[in-house]
């Protein structure tokens, strides 16, 4: 059997025979096996082996997020069908029963719950800019943090590379535009290496972010026509249409002038980041390398087991 | 200033002061910073090193998990006030135009949210016995899980050690009821020789869960005078009223019979876990240790960074 030639849906049906991932019953929402676990690991160790060299300030955001910051960022405008909210019951005892009735009738409940204060983390750097706008001026050199968080997206899909809930690690550049641009650059490079020494097809491309509607359709053809988003592809659960395994984006001032992100002269910052998709990675390895990670080839579990 | 004398609001702000938590405006949901993510690091390896000696089946969920499997599970009789729900947006381009609208005006736009099929994770094991149960009938041997997750419990506090989104790591065993009692007494003896190698003050005591309501609150005797809860407790936010970090529950054959956990004969399975509050832990270092991890007790240190 070659491979190259699953659909998505007979991967994610690979995957779930191979105990590589558990099922759910809830498309993009699956366990994950020891090993998948461990080649998650071992990457994200190739990643900070690299990141390390820049000396990155490590913050960890839990997978939700203050949702007025959330609002603030813009996301809902931009990204609405792809959003969560945590909504909690918050009723007595009256109330109680009567969701217990509805639950037992099969009625929907959940209406029954009202929003909390937290959203789901869309992307990892997402609660970053509000805590960097609480610490002050940015220094001339700008700032360099290693984030890594759970990020959720309301699209549910039987591609087990477009999970629902799934781990990104990030480094974000803040600076001026020669200094964003700068790191942006140094990624596009390591990036594409990291990928060829686990011996990965793979192309990079000028991308754009699944803006909604119609009026997204003209926000999505600006942010490429200006090569604000770059991604690095990765045939998974397609060879026509490759999976987003890394992408390096420019903000420009975006989020600078949303959390009044400034420069002690009173410039507003830019700010770019790189995101590696984990999961995607990891089923990316095993899609081309096989579901038994003991017999992926030597070169690759050499790039992955030294790190 | 002696550490011992802070209250959990003076703590919150002592963690927010030397960085080692990041304020993100709602209680109980913070960053942490990298020295804060070692310590979690550290621990995690010193839990490890002892469950390795079992040989458990390493699986990962995510902090979602299906709603229909939290529903079946019960949570919603027992804490609904605690419980989660992800609610996303689905409507079309003038639904978007009226939520922005919404938002605009400061009215809540977040009931134009319907309920996805996804729960926030409540304990790490939640998604673990639908998983199992898919799997068909139990070895006479039992099982024996190791665990770790994201959960999500709705309630708002400035006591940092009662976060609303925290990690817990746990190892679960199904088996008899002998398995499983031997599983637990195995860990409180183990669970107490970590925390004392941490020279963390701790005392164990039986226990209850958080049940709603009036009819909870005879769940919440019967399950101690049945000893069915242990915890390990360790002051952190208050003297009087010690943290619980680490838990011992025996569930009897409830996670059996809900999800038909049987042994190849037929008879039904018991359950029982250790569960270790990752954040509690930190904090309670922190607390006891101080702010500056580079300045805690050479014996702390070793048993940490040796693990």
């Amino acid at each position: 059997m070659d491979a190259k030639t699953f659909d998505a849906k007979s991967l994610l049906d690979d995957l779930f025979d191979n105990g590589v991932l558990f099922d759910s019953g809830i498309d993009g929402l699956y366990g994950r096996s020891g090993d998948f676990e461990e080649v998650i690991e071992r990457f994200e160790a190739m990643v900070l082996r690299e990141g390390e060299k820049d000396g990155a300030t490590r913050i960890h955001f839990p997978p939700g997020m203050s949702r007025p910051a959330l609002e603030k960022s813009g996301y809902m405008k931009s990204f609405p069908q792809l959003a969560g909210c945590v909504h909690s019951f918050m009723g007595g005892e009256s109330e109680h029963a009567e969701l217990l009735g509805k639950m037992a009738t099969g009625d929907d409940w959940t209406e029954m719950q009202e929003s909390t204060g937290i959203a789901m983390t869309p992307a990892a750097c997402y609660p970053l800019y509000p805590t960097v706008a609480a610490r002050g001026p940015v220094p001339d050199e700008g700032l360099l943090f290693a984030l890594s968080s759970y990020c959720f997206r309301h699209e549910p899909s039987k591609d087990p590379a477009r999970m629902q809930l799934f781990r990104m690690r990030e480094y974000v550049r803040i600076g001026t535009a020669e200094q964003v641009s700068a790191f942006r650059e140094s990624w596009l490079k390591r990036g594409r290496a990291m990928i060829e020494a686990l011996d990965l097809p793979m192309e990079v491309d000028a991308a754009n972010d699944p803006f909604f509607g119609r009026g997204g359709k003209m926000m999505a053809a600006s942010q490429r026509e200006q090569g604000l988003k770059f991604e690095l592809l990765i045939p998974v659960a397609s060879l026509k249409k490759p999976t987003a395994c890394l992408s390096f984006n420019y903000h420009q001032d975006h989020f600078g002038e949303t959390w009044g992100l400034k420069f002690a002269d009173g410039s507003t910052c830019h700010s770019g980041c790189v995101g590696f998709g984990l999961e995607r990675l990891a089923i990316a390895l095993f899609r081309h390398h096989g579901m038994d990670v003991k017999r992926w080839p030597a070169n690759v579990r050499e790039a992955l087991w030294s790190a």
